[in-house]
């Protein structure tokens, strides 16, 4: 029985409160000598450390560097191998767009077409008011392709996102886009027979719109890519009984929460902004995911001072944190971003645990390196969940 | 989606190399209380450890002891438990047979045979080169049944290996050994109809083989079991992209590293040769697999000295590994084989890894206790190649 059916066995709604702090990428890698955590000045997260079982998370599996999609879902109680997020999605979530369970997302470039050929992926990286202004014509002109409604969202320079939807969508089409300048333009085909119609409504939907933009030179086509039909998948309050909510400040976290049913809370814009939307409303609900990202942020910046900033930020918020008496804390990351790799890496999560029945294990800094010797262990991150629920007493027996 | 496929999906070639030393048996049990590793004195690996990620990697399963082929596969980054190394094809590779897929390997006895009994299943330890005259008549006389080829390869005193060469055999055949002595010999019989071809084909080499011996008592027939044929199993290119090498001083584990796929470099005879290997064909591949083959055969003998001797030996080449600068670099066992147990062992494998990005753990003795407190901490062995290619950048993103 994998873990996703237990806890949905013996999972029990009460009163109680979980936080799970979720600082993006916050794991690091040594520079100088010292990880990210390792330099920063955090007194409040070392004492919460002191009265906490700590350990460190695999986000998908040892050596596996995820992406935020399957990274947040292992934290979320999902086995991230089972529940796939399509790069359409993440897109779409990305940006901002309420997807639908009958949705098929993609995401465009807008490109130029010279004599049939491809000359320019990019359509030479036009100005996001122009793109704006497209997509603006591309929705009058083509609202709906047979019945399936078209929603066009404009990105950055020559980005945008398309939604399409319509009953009995698949989202197993090839990318219509022949990824190399100087070749024609690449018709979307289905993966499986079951994804026919929708990879004729995308190439109708291409031509048409390549119709509308005949004279928008250089942007007078579009290449489109990362097809993904919103995955089905069982609400928080399906598998856990919970009540849950997210505070995040970036669309792609509220969309991955929203993914999973939470309800999203008005997060503000600074780190300040969400601890205190979680006093707000910390009555309503009984599980909290708090989204930092700028500890992502910085780490794909490469920048290592900065990342340090937002960790001893963070810390500084915790005792209102703690001042909302919740039952059970949880603070990690999705996955690390160590400074010194620009990017994601495969390094596993420090994990801190606080509840009322936890064992402190004698560790009393929040660092990688003090986390390995705790008494959590290594483990899967889709693991978090049911440690959660149960210090939390939101679990029954199992078996007699 | 099991581990192998996410890293067939995720690897990428890269210019990065790694190297696998693997000190066969190293892992030991306490002898007065202390390990072998303990009792070694052994600078240069306690001073990697220092730089490392260390942990305690389990070959097959906890509790389990694991033969030389599923504990060199797990290392491999293969499931143990998916692909089987029959007993015949462990035995070939370990006489330097060079196999094909079409081939079925057996292990075979001399033995004597009165009035249709077996009376010696061993033919009196007949000596070695008798056995090679045996085996010369045997090949010239039978150098086919029906159209499978037939190869020979003498062993010591009594044993022999066989090769059946030829299109749609199969190794699912049992025995043709009595296993007790007053019996009358066993017929090869087919474990399941798709071997009935391949057990025919060896009972007519059965029949053949006791009328070129008739007048060779006590050698006047043979045994044969442990039918297997050669496995189907992915190449390390092909499953991570790797263009791996093998330096090996024993034919077992050149034959090992052959079957996924590893080019078997010239490893000479001794220790330093295997690092002379090393050097001299450093900038060919992007993978090594060292083996040093003494501290099991020590561990086995029960020669707790001579092992820690050995490990001794190793850790005064390891500055010419380190001198080479390679990415990353692993230092573990296949298996434990401990002196006080002359054999192979259930215990987990000491375990080190090196990269310029790993985490050190603070554990700066490489021991099997200190092992157990690292950041690794306790693994299948199987998800070292993992952990291998993500520290050498080999990986790409799971997800979006």
């Amino acid at each position: 029985m994998p873990t996703e059916d237990i806890l949905r066995s013996l999972s029990v709604t009460t009163p109680s409160k979980i936080v799970l702090l979720v600082m993006d990428g916050l794991g690091g890698a040594p520079y100088n000598g010292r990880t990210e955590l390792e330099a920063a000045d955090i007194p409040c997260l070392n004492s919460l450390a002191a009265d906490s079982e700590v350990g460190l998370a695999d986000p998908v599996a040892r050596g596996i560097t995820p992406g935020s999609g399957p990274a947040h879902l292992a934290l979320f109680g999902y086995d991230p191998l089972k529940y796939e997020i399509g790069r359409g999605v993440l897109e779409a979530l990305g940006v901002g767009l309420t997807m639908t369970p009958r949705d098929v997302a993609a995401r465009a470039n807008f490109a130029s077409l010279d004599k049939g050929h491809i000359t320019d992926r990019r359509a030479g990286r036009i100005p996001s008011e122009v793109n704006r202004k497209l997509c603006a014509m591309m929705a009058r002109a083509i609202p709906k392709v047979e019945d399936v409604e078209i929603l066009l969202e404009p990105g950055r320079e020559h980005r945008f996102t398309i939604l399409f939807r319509g009953d009995g969508l698949d989202g197993r089409v090839e990318d219509a886009d022949p990824q190399k300048e100087g070749r024609a333009p690449l018709a979307a085909k289905a993966a499986v027979p079951e994804a026919e119609r929708t990879a004729r409504i995308i190439n109708e939907f291409i031509r048409r719109a390549t119709e509308v933009l005949k004279d928008s030179h250089p942007a007078n086509t579009c290449l489109v890519r990362g097809f993904a039909k919103y995955p089905a998948i069982p609400t928080m309050s399906d598998l856990f009984k919970l009540h849950p909510a997210a505070i995040a400040t970036y669309p792609m976290y509220r969309g991955l929460a929203k993914l999973v049913g939470m309800k999203i809370l008005d997060a503000g814009e600074t780190i300040e902004d969400e601890f205190n939307a979680l006093r707000r409303e910390f009555a309503n609900h009984d599980f909290f995911y708090v989204h930092i990202k700028k500890t992502d942020s910085y780490g794909e910046d490469g920048d290592f001072d900065h990342k340090v900033h937002i960790i001893e930020e963070v810390d500084k918020h915790l005792p209102a944190l703690l001042a909302l008496e919740p039952d059970v804390i949880v603070v990690t990351c999705d996955h690390s971003t160590p400074a010194v790799l620009k990017g994601h890496s495969w390094h596993p999560a420090p994990f801190l645990l606080w509840s009322k029945y936890c064992r402190p294990d004698g560790v009393a800094r929040f660092t990688e390196r003090e986390c390995a010797r705790g008494s959590l262990g290594r483990f899967p991150a889709r693991e978090a969940m049911a440690q959660m629920l149960a210090n939390a007493l939101k679990m029954e027996k199992f078996g007699a």
